[in-house]
C-alpha cells in the first residue's frame, strides 16, 4: 500500500482521505488553514462511524489510524505516489497549489485535481511536471457516489491516466476516462442537458417541480442507477440499441426539436423552482435533508457492495 | 377493494394485474388473443414467486387468486371502477379499444391508456365518455419502477385525474400529474434530452459508450434515484436552488450553448453506440441481461419499500 497525499481538508479532501485509507493506503492530509486540518479528524471519525454502522467500513479505528495530518505541504507529498488536490475552486488558488505540489512531489507522483469545473490545462501548462497532472473529479458525496471523472490535459502522459484509473478502481471507486477536455466534463454536461429540459417543462407549465423530481427518483433515475442510458435503450427493444433507434429516433427528434438551442434559465423560472423547494422545505432544514440523502445513499452503497457485478 | 379491468395480457397488462391484485383489488384480465390470455397466468405466477422471494409480495397465491381471465371485454369491464388499456401501440388499435371499452364500461369507470407515445386525445375525441379517459403511462418494468405519468386530454374531467392519482398511489405506484399533453410526456422528454447529449459526447469522441453509461449508473443516476434533479441542486449549495443557480447558471449555459438545436442521431453514431453494446454483450444474451436488470431493480424495490419516506 502506497502513500497518498491529500491537499485541502474540506469536505472533498476528507472524503478522499476516507476512501484511500479504507482501501489500506497511508494518507497524509494537509490544509494551509491549521484549524481546518485540526478539525478534520473529528469529522472523519463521525463519517467512519456512520459508514461502519452500514457495513461499509469494517474497522473504523484502523482506517482512522492510517490518516495523519501533515505539518506542511512538503511533508504531505513526501514519498506519495498520488497527490489529490482539493483546495478552493478558484483558478489562482488551483494554480498556486499545483505549482507548490509539482515543486515538492517526487518525480513519479501523479497529481490530480478534484475540480468540478476547471480542466487541468488551466493550472498546469507552465509546470515542469505537467505531464503527470490530470483531473480526477469525484461526485458529491465522494464516499457514497463512486464515480470519478478522469480527464487528461493535452500534455498529460497516457501512463499517468492509466495508473490513476487503476488506483481509483482499486479503492472501489468507478473511474471513467475522457479522451480530451470539454467544458463541464461528462457528468455536468449530462446534468445540464436534463436540467434544461426540466426547467423548460416547468416554464411551459406542464408539471410541478415536485412531480418532475419524482419522474426521476421513482422512474428514470431509479432505472438509470441500474442500467446506463445506452444500456437502457439497448434492453428496451428485442434487437438492441440499433433496433430501438429504428423504432423511436424520428419520434424522439420530432418531440424535442422545437426546443431549439439551449436557453439561459430565466429569472422567472428559477424563482418558481426555488419557491417550490422552499414551500416544501425551509432553508433552515437543508443540513438535515443532506443527511437524509446521505443515509439513503449509504444504504444503496451497502446494497451495491453486496450485489454481484453483472 | 374495487374491481379493476385490464385490457391486453402482454407484458404491461400482466404487470398492472400484479400491481392491482397485490394491493387487494380483484382484477379481470382480457386479451382478444385467447392464447395470450391463457398463457398470462403462468407467467404471472413466475413473476409473483420472484417478487415473493424478495419480500415484495407476502402471499403469491392470494394475489394470484384475485386475477381472473375474462371471456370477453364486456365481462372484464363489467362493474370495474378503473379500466387500464394495454393493447398494441398502434393508433387504430387504441382507437378501437377505447371505442369498445367506452361502450361497455359502467358510467363511473375511469379509462386509462398505458401508451408510452400517444396522448389520450388521439383516441378519445369522439367518444361519448371522453371525459373519463386519460393517459396513465407506466415505466418498464411497471412492477419494479413505480412511476406512472398521468396526462389528461383537454376534455378529461379533473375529478377523474384526481381519482386515478389516488388509486395509483394507493397501490404503491408513484403518480405524477401533467397539466396538458406534450409530445413524449415528461419521462421521455427528459430521457431524450440526456440521450441527445450522450450521443453528441460519443460523436465528439470524448468518451466511450461504456464509460458514459457508468457516469450515470455510478454517478448521476445513482444520486438521482435518491434526490430528483431540482432537489439535487437545491442540496448542493448552502442557500438552496436559487443560490446554486447564482453560482453555476452562467457557466452551465456557456458549457452547453454551442450544442445548438437538437440534432437527429446520425447513422454513424448510432452504429458506433450499437457496436459498443454488441462488443460487450451479444444480442443473444439480451433476455439474461433484462433478467439481471430486473433482479437489481427488485433488490432496490425491496430496499426502498423498507426505507422511511423522507
Amino acid at each position: 500500500m502506497k502513500k497518498i497525499a491529500i491537499l485541502g481538508a474540506g469536505f472533498v479532501g476528507r472524503s478522499w482521505s476516507i476512501l484511500f485509507a479504507r482501501a489500506g493506503h497511508p494518507v497524509s492530509l494537509f490544509d494551509t488553514v491549521a484549524d481546518t486540518a485540526d478539525g478534520a479528524l473529528a469529522i472523519i471519525d463521525g463519517s467512519l462511524n456512520s459508514l461502519h454502522s452500514q457495513g461499509l467500513v469494517d474497522d473504523p479505528a484502523a482506517v482512522r489510524g492510517r490518516i495523519t495530518i501533515a505539518g506542511s505541504l512538503a511533508d504531505a507529498v513526501d514519498g506519495a505516489v498520488h497527490v489529490q488536490e482539493c483546495v478552493n475552486e478558484k483558478l489562482e488558488v488551483k494554480q498556486a497549489a499545483f505549482r507548490d505540489i509539482d515543486a515538492a512531489a517526487g518525480p513519479d507522483a501523479a497529481i490530480a485535481s478534484s475540480s468540478s469545473t476547471m480542466p487541468a490545462s488551466a493550472y498546469t501548462e507552465d509546470l515542469p511536471g505537467r505531464h503527470r497532472c490530470l483531473l480526477a473529479h469525484p461526485l458529491n458525496p465522494p464516499h457514497l457516489v463512486p464515480l470519478v471523472e478522469l480527464c487528461p490535459a493535452p500534455w498529460t502522459d497516457a501512463g499517468v491516466v492509466d495508473r490513476t484509473r487503476d488506483l481509483m478502481a482499486s479503492i472501489g471507486q468507478v473511474p471513467i476516462t475522457m479522451t480530451k477536455e470539454v467544458p463541464g466534463f461528462i457528468v455536468n454536461r449530462l446534468q445540464v442537458a436534463l436540467l434544461n429540459e426540466a426547467f423548460a417543462l416547468l416554464e411551459d407549465d406542464c408539471i410541478s417541480a415536485e412531480d418532475l423530481d419524482k419522474a426521476i427518483t421513482d422512474g428514470l433515475g431509479l432505472r438509470w442507477s441500474v442500467v446506463g442510458p445506452f444500456e437502457t435503450i439497448d434492453l428496451n427493444a428485442t434487437g438492441g440499441l440499433a433496433h430501438y433507434v429504428d423504432i423511436f429516433a424520428d419520434e424522439y427528434h420530432d418531440m424535442i426539436k422545437d426546443r431549439g438551442a439551449p436557453r439561459r434559465w430565466s429569472e422567472t423560472i428559477v424563482d418558481r423552482a426555488n419557491a417550490a423547494m422552499r414551500a416544501r422545505w425551509p432553508l433552515s432544514g437543508i443540513q438535515d435533508r443532506q443527511a437524509a440523502r446521505d443515509r439513503k445513499l449509504t444504504r444503496l452503497a451497502a446494497l451495491r457492495s453486496d450485489t454481484p457485478k453483472a
